[in-house]
Order: structure tokens, then C-alpha cells, then sequence
């Protein structure tokens, strides 16, 4: 893109947000008192080109990937519980699909490299599946990459291809909003060490993820940072994912990037997707234009990430469940705003006073 | 209630507060991952003696009500703006329908004490009034506070006792969950006072309410101040009611001390509905075993008097204008853990290891 239309592209953005603005300043409401609601709705307007903005389906994409670290018991649990917790899933037992339901978003479940080879589709709809598979596993896990590369050159260029090729499906499955879920043991380390080797602190972003006892997180520390000195790969998101892995971040890393310029939204979840999202940031700093965060999640190091992509959590409700649970609350919040925004009376067709009366900024 | 009656109640509410969570911890995530999730449903559970707990009907409550104290222009906004939201209310195009409308609770406008009269219900119904209006208008606006008394003994008993009523009225709706909001020019101020009165830190709890500015606000802080020098109400909180009011205020803690014992659990909205449940609270303090409080407002003071009932925010979305819209998110929320602890596989019906891996607290 050239710089010209680049500009062209930010006076066309302004305009948008410049008439959501004065849209929720016409509604019959003190000015600003919906308060993040209305930050939400000019971001999503933005988002659209569309004032004001509208949603219609929404899906989250719940990526599964086995971690070869998970071997150095750096988790509770054994790693056949990442196939376990998908097929779950896809019979629609898992926490996300509670909340989904209530909320009106399709589950995908993404094999982006589950150990365990998933049943055909016959089989899944004969045990009752009523969430969709997406096959697109890279590898039975990634490798250990306490004492070898967590992928290969090509296994890394699949993981991303693959992404982008799901951005395209949630452009034909219809999607106004999408959110980015996590499901996989290990997968917090593996976050952790991706990280860690884009610069960020060590401890601050080495969680005890479903739980280890203390002993288990002194280990795991030394581990991954062990790890990180093994592998030091250079400061380069490709590099980095090639070297550490995994499957599943990669993918949705290539997810996100390739949501550029679709006009849809997109909600990140708690640590492991959110490291994930700053490997595509580190590649690409325009995905904040379109990414939101979902929530704060109880995770150490969440926050850190966080900050240091600019974005503010929706909720915090002190979730550490992963599998896009806290996003797909968070995603719900911008579409109460949209409601808000499209469904409230204007000054200009209620008989309520004060529609000149501006509210001071404090 | 005799002291062993209080006791065999809180074995009870101990029992099934010790199988909610035995309920929590079956479900297919690690244990305690839903966060702030599964206090809500361990609380809504004890509330309705009841594991899981479940939700039918949800009601909001809108109390609204003119202040006297409006007259010394505390307000932005001329006080026949009241009225206009309450019929706006009513017609379905005020913030609270919007929002409502999305998560499926319904409206209730309760007149507490509006100045103007409402037109009778066929009038509405040819206007197209899709909510119901509560009729139970003590008087048209509570009288000045800064000059003399807000109301008289007989107004404030009509107004609690008429909240008790509407306890009622939840019951007979078959709501499981009530949101209380407010509605009415002025009633920041008159919420300030109440505090005030109370106890607690005037310039701590005086706002600029709906948004006046530097010049206004210093001379509504001197308003209110000087106002409760004058009326100085005994540290009681039916006193400092009827000197200060008001009608909807009042009629709100009435309302939040009938639903003691009726297995409803009620969500607060910003400042002035948290004042008035102070109220009750000053009143009895067993109130917080049913209450949750729905948002955190942008409004000065709310966290101040939410601190005083050892009450903690549900979301903060920096909302500003009341109506209970922080209230019905708030209580969304809790609708959602009841999905999750309602919906999801137990490990004794899914084909999940991890039952007896126990999650270290931290």
C-alpha cells in the first residue's frame, strides 16, 4: 500500500468514527455515559467502515495443539487430555459451549496439532458432535523444545498458511466477530517461552498454569528459561515460533494477520492466545486497529502482554480456563454496545430534552 | 428469628454451598478456572437453597423520582427530563431497553415520585408503551432539601412500604433475579447527602453527576454540604431519608429489605442505587447475602460506599448512566455461571483424566 492511500485510508477511518461520535451523541443518553460501550462501538465502526456497525454471526475458533515440553512436567496433566478436552468440545461439554450457547457464537475447534488422531466425521456426528472439526493439524505436537527445535521450517510455514487460510473461512462462514481460543497442555509454557524470547521478562510471564504447586513452578522456570538460552533463536517472531513453538500459536498468529482488512473483529483470550496475538503484532503493529481484548485473565504475565500492545481487557472476571471463554464474554460486551447504539431512541425522534447539552470531558 | 433457628439456616446454606462447589469441581475444567464465575453461582446458590442454582425470569426495576434539590441547580438537565425518560423508558428507547432486550430481562418503570403525571395505561398502550409502568407515586417530587425537610414521616413509610410491596411483586413475577436502576434528575445529589448523613466522606462522594462542570460542581458540593449542616438528621437511617429523600431512594431500600428471605438475588446498578442499598444495609446487614453489585460506575463515590459493604463490582465498564444498565450486565454474568454449572460434562459423564488432579490455591 502506497503512503497515499494510506492516508486516504485513515481520513476515511475518521470520518467513520467522526459520525459513530455524533450518532451515540444523538442517542437519548447523557454524552458518554456508555462509557467504554461507546469506545467499542467507534473501534467496531472502524473496524466495518460502517456506521453504525452491525453484527450477525460470531464464531470463535478454538486452536488445540499438543506441546513436546509438556514432557519436562511443566503440567498437571498428561497430554492426552488435549484430545480428551477437544473431543469434549465437540460434543459440546466444555465451558466455552456453555457460554457460546447462551451467547449465540458458533464453536470451531481447530486441530492444529493434537497428538491424538481425531475419529472421521461419521464417527464424531455418530457420538453426538455438534461443533464443527477443522482439520488442520501440522504435526502430532510439537516438538521438546527443552532439548530440540519446536518445529521445522515448513511445519512453521503450514501452521501460518493455515491461519490465513481460516481468516478467509470466517469471511465465508459469515462472521461480524470472531474470538481466538486455546485449548492444549502446555500451551502456557510454550507462551511463556515465546515471550521471553521477544524480550519480555521471565518471571513476570512464567505462570503456574492449571495449577502446579511450587516446587513444580520453580522447575518449570528454570526449564523454560533453560530452554530459551538453548534455543536463542533472534529476536524475530518467525524465528521465534520455529524455534519454541507451537502449532496452534503459530496458527493463530497467521489467524489474526490474515483477519487484515476483512472487516471483522477479532477477540483475543487470555495468556497463550494473547502471546500468540503479539507474535503477529511484533509482524505487523496495524492488528491493533482490529483486535480487541477480551479479558484480564487470572494468568500471570497476561497483564504484561497486555500492556505492552496498548490494549485494555474488557472483563476481568479472574477466568483461567482458556478455550476463548473469557473472549467470548468480552466479544459480548461489543455487541451490547451495538445494541445500545442501534436500538436506542435519538434525541431527534424522543421527546426528551437535552440533546444540546454537552457533557464537560473529566 | 432465635438464635438456633440462625444457626440451623447457616448449617444449611453451609451444606449447599459445599455442594455447588463439589458440583464445580466435577465439571470438565481445572479446578477453580471459572474465577469470580463460580463464587457467583456458590452465592446464588446459597440464595436459593438450591444446587445448581437456576434462572427463569429476570426483572428490572427503574425507580424513578424528582429532587427537590434539583431547583438549586445541581443537575445539567431541567427537571421535566424525568418524565421524558421514564415515557421514553416505557416506549422502549431509553440505554436499559437496548440492553434488556439483549439478555432477556424485562422492564419494570416504578413512578416513585416523578413531578409530572403519567397518562393512564390505555393512553400509554395507544402510544405504544411496550413496559409496564409501577404506579406507586408517593408525591410529585420530594421537597428541597437545602430549605426544609424532603419528606414527611407518613411519605417515607408510604415509600419503604411500597418497596416492600414490589418485593412482592418479584415473587408473583417469578423472577429469580431482580436488577434495581434509577432514573430522575437529581438523584446524585440527593445519594451524596444520604452518605453524607451517614458518615462518610463528603468530598469523596459529591460528583458531577450527569456531567456539569469545574464551576458547577463547586457550587453543588457547597449545596450539599451546607444542606446536611442544615437538616442534620440523627445517624439513622430512616431519618436521614425522610430529611434528605428520596422517594425512589427510599422506595429502593424498602424494595432491597423485602426481598430478605424470598430467594431472589438483586443487582445493583452505580451511585444512587448503592446508596440506597446502604441504606438497607444500615438497616440489616444480612442484605449482602442476596446482593451483588452489578457495575462499577464512573461516578465518584460508588467505589467508596461499595467498599463500606465489603461489596466487589462485577464489571467496570466506566457506565454513567444508571437506569440499571450497569445492573443487568452485571447480573448477566451471574446468569452465564449458572449456564457453565448447569451445562457443562462432569468428569463422570465425560471421557476426561483429570478428576482427581487438585488445584494448589494461589
Amino acid at each position: 500500500m502506497q503512503n497515499s492511500d494510506i492516508e486516504v485510508k485513515c481520513e476515511e477511518v475518521k470520518k467513520i468514527e467522526v459520525k459513530m461520535q455524533a450518532i451515540l451523541d444523538n442517542l437519548t443518553k447523557p454524552r458518554g455515559s456508555l462509557g467504554k460501550l461507546e469506545d467499542f462501538c467507534i473501534k467496531l465502526a472502524a473496524i466495518q467502515g460502517k456506521a453504525p456497525p452491525e453484527i450477525h454471526k460470531k464464531g470463535v475458533y478454538v486452536f488445540g495443539g499438543d506441546h513436546g515440553i509438556a514432557q519436562e512436567g511443566v503440567s498437571l496433566y498428561p497430554q492426552e487430555v488435549s484430545f480428551q478436552m477437544a473431543m469434549n468440545m465437540l460434543l459440546g461439554g466444555a465451558g466455552i459451549n456453555a457460554l457460546a450457547n447462551a451467547m449465540n457464537w458458533e464453536v470451531n475447534v481447530v486441530d492444529s496439532g493434537i497428538m491424538v488422531d481425531f475419529p472421521p466425521d461419521e464417527e464424531l456426528k455418530k457420538q453426538g458432535a455438534a461443533n464443527r472439526l477443522i482439520r488442520a493439524k501440522v504435526g502430532k505436537g510439537t516438538r521438546n523444545f527443552y532439548t530440540e527445535s519446536a518445529m521445522t521450517e515448513d511445519e512453521l510455514e503450514a501452521a501460518l498458511q493455515k491461519g490465513q487460510e481460516l481468516a478467509d473461512d470466517a469471511v465465508s462462514c459469515g462472521y461480524s466477530m470472531v474470538a481466538i481460543g486455546d485449548l492444549g497442555i502446555g500451551n502456557t509454557s510454550t507462551a511463556a517461552a515465546l515471550l521471553i524470547a521477544a524480550g519480555l521478562n521471565a518471571d513476570a510471564v512464567i505462570d503456574r498454569g492449571t495449577g502446579i504447586d511450587d516446587k513444580a513452578l520453580i522447575s518449570k522456570r528454570r526449564i523454560i528459561k533453560e530452554a530459551c538460552i538453548r534455543r536463542r533463536p533472534v529476536a524475530n517472531p518467525l524465528a521465534i515460533m520455529q524455534e519454541l513453538g507451537g502449532y496452534d500459536l503459530a496458527m493463530m498468529s497467521g489467524f489474526i494477520l490474515g483477519l487484515d482488512g476483512k472487516g471483522i473483529a477479532c477477540i483475543l483470550d487470555g495468556f497463550p492466545v494473547t502471546s500468540a496475538a503479539y507474535m503477529a503484532f511484533m509482524q505487523n503493529k496495524k492488528i491493533i486497529d482490529y483486535v480487541f481484548a477480551g479479558h484480564l485473565s487470572k494468568v500471570a504475565g497476561h497483564k504484561v502482554v497486555l500492556d505492552k500492545m496498548g490494549l485494555s481487557p474488557i472483563i476481568a472476571l479472574d477466568l483461567h480456563l482458556g478455550e476463548g471463554t473469557g473472549a467470548v464474554i468480552g466479544g459480548y460486551m461489543v455487541e451490547l454496545a451495538v445494541n445500545c447504539a442501534r436500538n436506542m431512541a435519538s434525541f431527534d425522534t424522543a421527546d426528551v430534552s437535552g440533546k444540546d447539552v454537552e457533557e464537560k470531558k473529566y
